[in-house]
């Protein structure tokens, strides 16, 4: 599995998140790819490579220009605020719901972070730019590598992405690598891009990001916002709008749901794939289906991995897999690299037998 | 001046908001509104009473169903997550921002809180409920004291409310007592209604409460929402909507403003509420405009809330005064009750010139 590692990922670590009216320690660590590196190198899975570098205009296809501007100078600007609030994260604390705007961007920078993001657990920090700008290039450049002929390429990164819209973060993501992946696949000739999110939390930005587009298609098997983040998106009941009505499909489940259920709503999902006539897939690969994971609620087993990959890999299609949660430290990496030998073994049989 | 206090307004004690990217002691204390009621005894400036009762249901004119359930149920909701709760405030986490819906209920009880918030910094407590309620019973009380036939009445509240929308709380409020009187004097049979809102910070729930209504005027002086609370709301180009076109009219004033330019603008808008020929008039009283205030940035001083009174008392209209903001809890009492004897006096100076 080639592999394309965000070298800058840890320049991106928060301190604190608001977690049920306290501020906590954050989930979203360093470690987590840390541990997924060791894991590769462990079992020789491939080459790792740091990303190609990418203009900015390469983002434009997913954000907004000034999403983009806010967020590259929003760590300058915080500090600008007052020196000691170089030892502090920066967390929004007000957002423009129902009735409020969001067309002007006003001068206040708290006003601004709530304007470009939907949470108050995703600190932005002195190195979240950096972190997600190279994340955002190893998306891109496993894209590219797919796009040019690679079977499958994996960008191993965090901050995660599938969270954040055109124009907010949240959910602990900044940058959509999964969508700046799917629309780099576009640019590349690929007529019909498929998004399957298998995180434990749906992909909310990523699904609005494409909703009212017919040349991507979004499907996701996740916990039921009803009860689970990001709470506002991700019912059954979104199937796309526009020219993209009947190109979002979601499969809610329920907390507490086991890996033979998620394993047969996978297969449905992987038909609707297959009936979209995908010429590629990316794949938003969370390992917070994990049983272990304290922030989510599935029960998958570390061995269930391996069968998820060989799935994944039968369905044919050149794939970009991309990092997203997981937050069982001590799991992830032999979790995510069970996702990726399991795809590669089934690769090696679907080629023999081809 | 006719007083309605509500006498369970410390039941809504916060402990901590979000402040710039940090957990913080309130503001929005209960020591407010005992400086207020002490000075008004001080000076023996009229009645003070307890408000009469009114059923839910006259909340409805202005909040949703389905918010009032919530705030109703919120606590109870909270503290059944975890009895550890039972000590610690309520703060939501999460928001429904642009692309997010707010048509679905979550289950999660964190969503329904973001659901139903604009902010972080407007703790939910024990006795949120009861206090709001008391403060709305208030409201009313002074509306139908107006529309009864008394010159003037004072809702002598907090939590404040101008804040609050039609189903969000935030900014320190949650339900939205200007509006409510507003509400009540039209259905006592006024046919048009002015609101003055005189806080330093735009109240962004009663503009938007009757954005597309002809019947209620709402207009506002406060700092400019570019760089202060609410930030995404309170522009001068907001001018009302469909029937209510016309019927919105805000005067932004850059931070630093003092009592000239901030008087003479009062005149601009006691002019534009004079054009609409209102029948009553509703004032949101905040006294964050003084000088003193910790998180306003007007300069007025404490005799010009005299001069204030005196402005409002020469519209010659029924009024009903609403407390709102003022967190220089050791000026407030005399601030506020400065406006209170300077329009009693001038009503005298009125009457007999009359
Ligand atoms: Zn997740
Ligand atoms: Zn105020």
């Amino acid at each position: 599995m080639l592999t394309y590692y965000n070298h800058l990922h840890s320049d991106h670590e928060g301190k604190v998140e608001m977690f049920r009216g306290a501020l906590v320690p954050c989930f979203e660590v360093p470690a987590r790819v840390d541990r997924v590196l060791a894991e590769l190198k462990k079992r020789k899975l491939g080459t790792v490579l740091p990303p190609n570098p990418f203009d900015d205009s390469a983002l434009l296809g997913v954000h907004s220009q000034r999403y983009l501007d806010f967020l590259r100078g929003a760590w300058d600007d915080w500090v600008a605020l007052d020196p000691a609030n170089a030892k502090r994260d920066a967390l929004p604390s007000v957002w423009p719901v129902r009735t409020l705007r969001s067309d002007v961007l006003p001068d206040n920078f708290a006003a601004r972070m709530g304007l470009f993001s939907m949470d108050a657990g995703s600190p932005l920090t002195d190195g979240t730019w950096d972190a997600a700008r190279a994340g955002a290039d190893c998306a891109l450049s496993a894209a590219l590598a797919v796009a040019g002929g690679k079977r499958a390429a994996f960008a191993l990164t965090r901050p995660p992405g599938h969270h954040a819209g055109a124009d907010f973060f949240g959910g602990y993501c900044f940058l959509n690598n999964a969508a700046l992946a799917a629309q780099a696949l576009r640019e590349q000739g690929l007529e019909r891009v498929a998004i399957l999110d298998i995180d434990y939390h749906h992909g909310n930005g990523t699904q609005a990001i494409f909703y009212e587009r017919a040349d991507v298609f979004y499907t996701s098997i996740h916990g039921d916002p009803s009860t689970e983040f990001p709470f506002y998106l991700g019912y059954a009941d979104e199937l796309g709008a526009g020219a993209g009505l009947g190109f979002n499909r979601n499969w809610p489940l329920p907390r507490g749901s086991g890996f033979e259920v998620w394993h047969a709503t996978l297969q449905q999902a992987l038909q609707g794939i297959a009936e979209f006539d995908a010429q590629a897939l990316v794949v938003s690969l969370g390992l917070d289906t994990f049983v272990g994971d304290p922030i989510a609620g599935f029960t998958l087993q570390t061995r269930d991995f391996l069968q998820v990959g060989a799935d994944l890999a039968r369905a044919g299609l050149p794939t970009v897999f991309v990092f997203e949660g997981g937050y069982a430290v001590a799991d992830v990496g032999v979790n995510a690299v069970n996702v990726l030998q399991g795809f590669d073994q089934q690769a090696v049989v679907n080629k023999e037998s081809a």
